[in-house]
């Protein structure tokens, strides 16, 4: 698929046989016919989006996605994390069924995180499995949850508990949407971006630290090459272990520590990249008091956090509630807590750690 | 697995590459301790059951589980089709976070269809998927709805319109709990049973009306038989087209109308085998109006289904009623509604119909 704008651009093929796709990014993609050729043909698409992005790009999708399917209807559904539970994912449920909409339909995730899990899950269970199209319009989005096929909403108690592995048909990252991001968004995706480097390219790493000023600024090339090479990381990763039977678990590093502060705040306080960017600062000290890395490398990378924007002191629950809290996280068996660490600069691995030693993270890390 | 109490009974194989399982069908299995051997291990189990199933079996599938998971929990629905809904789903949610299970827990469904639909769909979602294995107490769920790996809950404007397609890890079919079936939930199970005679196999049909009477006195060794070729016939089936992309539909002979009848009245006031055995004399009466079978074939059928007990003329809700529930079917495409029906005596198939034959059967076969 050629992307209009951008001579320099394929497509990132997640390979996973005949659940196979393509991740297109470039510039201009929403308007651009060649971004929809070839999608499953219906007679209707569902485009779902939030309160926020729907003003800004619904219109643009509707009229582009108008040329394929013969009715194409719209969601939309309230934004923030705290809404990514049963009710509001019932409104998609009844935006379908109220339409008549059969298991040929097509849905489209219009917006960040929240919108494609959500999305995602409906297009999953909706009559057993109806295909879908994510349409990221946030860094984070675009870089991470987007791609994979992890779809889920949250429970009271616990963050993604209910969910299914369900693949996209196509990814569209379309990097003109970046141009509306709010700052503290732009930021909390350079979450997601920055973890690739410790975990699994430390030339990336480096890249980064060259260009966050610029990406800072929102330059269109560093953005480009910094969802690129995120998506690449993650197809290769996912390509491996689909259903996080082991290496995928090494994408959720500073995740266990974010879980907690998310619910541990309430869903929606900080953002989910805002968690995991302090998140990470936690896991590479306790990665340092294993022995692991040293503090240079520790630090670096929490320096580089810093920079983005990020919060690197996480909010004082009281280690009790963390504890309580990380025991819930889905990578935890038989009421262990399982860490992703830093193995060494650039490998990650997952492991136990002694109650102490996270205690100690803990009350260094939290104020 | 050998199947105590019976040595005419080795497991009916599904057959579906690495989710394959099998169906073990004898009496005694609740007790035994071959009929759990092999399962995933976990350090926890959890039994879904019902109101009315619970206080009858559970303590002894508890202490047969006992043996093999370090803590069994158990949580009780309430029992009926009215009660398939999200707030039901989310008590089986609700009991594994507030025990922190993990995603290795094996769910056990202890109970009828409606257990098992459940089940199998929390199992399907809990953190994004966890073992879970049959254990169907009624007729209905031995010979049907346990097997084959849909999952799913009802949505006000759809019977089973939100779930996943999910295979157990092995289905147990304790004859024996047949022993506590009211006699309108044997004759309910019987009318799935009728169901593989004339899409699939008139040499079974023929059995049948041999020895309907020994079924509806609960013989063991008719019963076995009945639910032994039933589980072949579907694993056949679903053998070769797991997510219903062609063949399977035919397992929904009787279906359309059925569900119709359920959605109509509201869900509960007839039992599911009760709409599917009228369902399945209107299905016969537009198989003829279509010239596919004679009158003859319509009414040996129709006839045998009202000796099991079940009703063959619907509730009169109006053509148009109908026909508008039949068109959110999930087989529907493009508001296009597509019938299984009879192409010849022993051989089903989908296609449509036009409306004025429908509403034919309709005005002969309602009341």
């Amino acid at each position: 698929m050629p992307a209009p704008g951008s001579s320099l651009s394929p497509p990132v093929r997640i390979a996973l046989g005949e659940r196979s796709y393509d991740i297109a990014i470039a510039a201009g993609l929403l308007d651009a016919a060649s971004a929809w050729d070839g999608l499953p043909s219906a007679s209707a698409a569902l485009i779902v989006s939030n309160t926020t992005v729907a003003p800004l790009y619904a219109a643009r999708l509707r009229a582009a996605l108008g040329a394929r399917y013969a009715q194409v209807h719209e969601v939309v559904l309230p934004d923030g994390e705290e809404h990514k539970d049963w009710p509001t994912l019932n409104l998609i449920f009844d935006a379908l069924l109220r339409h008549g909409c059969d298991r040929r339909t097509v849905l489209f995730a219009l917006g960040g995180g929240v919108v494609g899990d959500m999305t995602g899950f409906a297009a999953a269970s909706y009559m057993r499995g109806v295909p879908f199209v994510q349409v990221p319009t946030t860094l984070l989005a675009q870089v991470d949850s987007s791609v994979g096929g992890k779809t889920a909403i949250n429970h009271p108690l616990g963050k993604n508990m209910i969910g299914a592995f369900y693949q996209p048909a196509r990814v569209v990252c379309d990097l003109d949407t970046l141009a509306t991001l709010p700052g503290r968004e732009l930021s909390a995706g350079l979450a997601e971006v920055i973890k690739y480097g410790p975990i699994h390219d430390l030339a990336f790493l480096a890249w980064i630290e060259q260009n966050l000023d610029a990406l800072l600024a929102r330059d269109r090339a560093a953005l480009a090459h910094a969802v690129r090479r995120s998506c690449e990381i993650k197809a290769e990763v996912v390509g491996q272990d689909e259903r996080e039977a082991g290496l995928r678990a090494i994408l959720n590093f500073g995740h266990t520590f974010g879980h907690a502060i998310e619910a541990g705040l309430g869903y929606g306080q900080w953002l989910h990249g805002e968690a995991v960017g302090c998140g990470m600062v936690m896991a590479l000290q306790l990665s340092r008091r294993l022995g692991l890395v040293d503090d240079a490398f520790a630090q670096r990378v929490t320096a580089l956090i810093a920079r983005a924007g990020l919060p690197t002191v996480g909010p004082d629950l009281g280690a009790d509630r963390y504890l309580q809290l990380m025991r819930v996280d889905k990578k935890a068996e038989g009421g262990q807590i399982r860490f992703v660490v830093i193995e060494a600069p650039g490998r990650a691995g997952v492991r136990g750690a002694p109650d102490e030693l996270v205690r100690q993270v803990l009350a260094d890390g939290t104020r």
